[in-house]
């Protein structure tokens, strides 16, 4: 199909996806003459993918160029393929002092044993959550991480959900892909859920006070 | 306190403070000259939660403004409170058909029915809902949506901590501020901590694969 019929097909603007296409979030099309390029269901479903990617998971451009380098890789095993998903996607980082490091991994390691999560030391998801838990106690609201054993039972379960899920898909590629809109798409969909039983359980407890 | 000290209280560059003062993010100091400010112990708090909500939270400096709007105005229930505070923070928004949206609200009344939820019709959250559950389908993964009760049953284990944690402070601007810093940075947490464990799952499920 032509660039006009790509924009129809997946719904974004033309100068979108000329945008799209400079920031190297989708790959060029087959050249069928020197001026016109054609497009295959693979642009539609990768344009679809960049959307929900920005708008819905909230990345940025440079984001989901990453993202989309690690679905484009070849990999071996799944355990493998879900860690480069997971490497891809934006980590956060925040600073803590040597006293509030301290605090935040002796309540990630009371936690881990809880679990019986066993992190490689460093592991970036370990800093991540160094940098989460000391945010907590820079706001002076650490009394929110009373309840981080009921957050990582939850948690627990929804990957266990999560990995269900991707492994029932067959292909690597569809592993990949599954992996990333689960993650990203996944965070959204249990934020808006979460507030949804917030708002529940808040009516429910002090609806009439 | 002087702007100095301000920053080096609050760990925010002087020229970043000044920045979040144009945005309407800090209160002014109380003049004790005409070229001299006092600020005080609000003042620190305030530019870490504003930290906070930047850099853990990721939300744009119009969404913590709006937030911070929520957080000074005065509230009577501690239901309504928050609400405000739910409805201060950004929304996700996102288009879905017809076809679209009658799939996604089946799959929204059947999650509340076996839920005991009751959300109000037409609220903003179960419109961001739906713009999530298509987005899923819009990229063709919604496999993942199989897990969806699983999901809300989570949501709503977190939900009660959440719930309890805030009912137990004291005044209604502790109650806020904890629902908010509750909220935004709860979110990065259970980011954070969903990776961790679908990293642990993985690993026992597919390590030696």
């Amino acid at each position: 199909m032509r660039m006009a019929e790509l924009s129809r097909e997946s719904g974004v603007a033309i100068a979108t996806i000329k945008y799209y296409q400079r920031e190297g979030l989708l790959p060029p099309g087959e050249l069928s003459s020197p001026n016109q390029a054609r497009y295959g269901a693979e642009h539609v479903r990768r344009l679809k993918l960049v959307r929900a990617l920005l708008e819905i998971g909230g990345l940025p451009i440079a984001g989901v160029r990453e993202v989309l380098a690690g679905i484009d890789e070849p990999r071996t095993s799944t355990h493998d393929v879900l860690g480069v998903v997971q490497h891809s996607l934006p980590a956060l980082r925040a600073e803590a002092d040597v006293a509030d490091r301290a605090w935040a991994m002796g309540l990630i390691e009371a936690m881990c044993a809880e679990r019986g999560w066993e992190p490689p030391p460093g592991a970036p998801l370990i800093e991540s959550l160094v940098g989460v838990l000391c945010a907590f106690r820079t706001v002076g609201h650490e009394w929110v991480l009373d309840a981080l054993g009921r957050y990582a039972e939850s948690a627990d379960r929804i990957a266990a959900a999560d990995i269900d899920g991707v492994a029932r898909l067959g292909t690597t590629e569809a592993i990949v892909e599954g992996a990333v809109v689960g993650t990203v798409l996944g965070d959204a969909l249990l934020a808006t859920l979460r507030r949804v039983a917030q708002a529940e359980t808040s009516r429910q407890r002090f609806g009439n006070q």
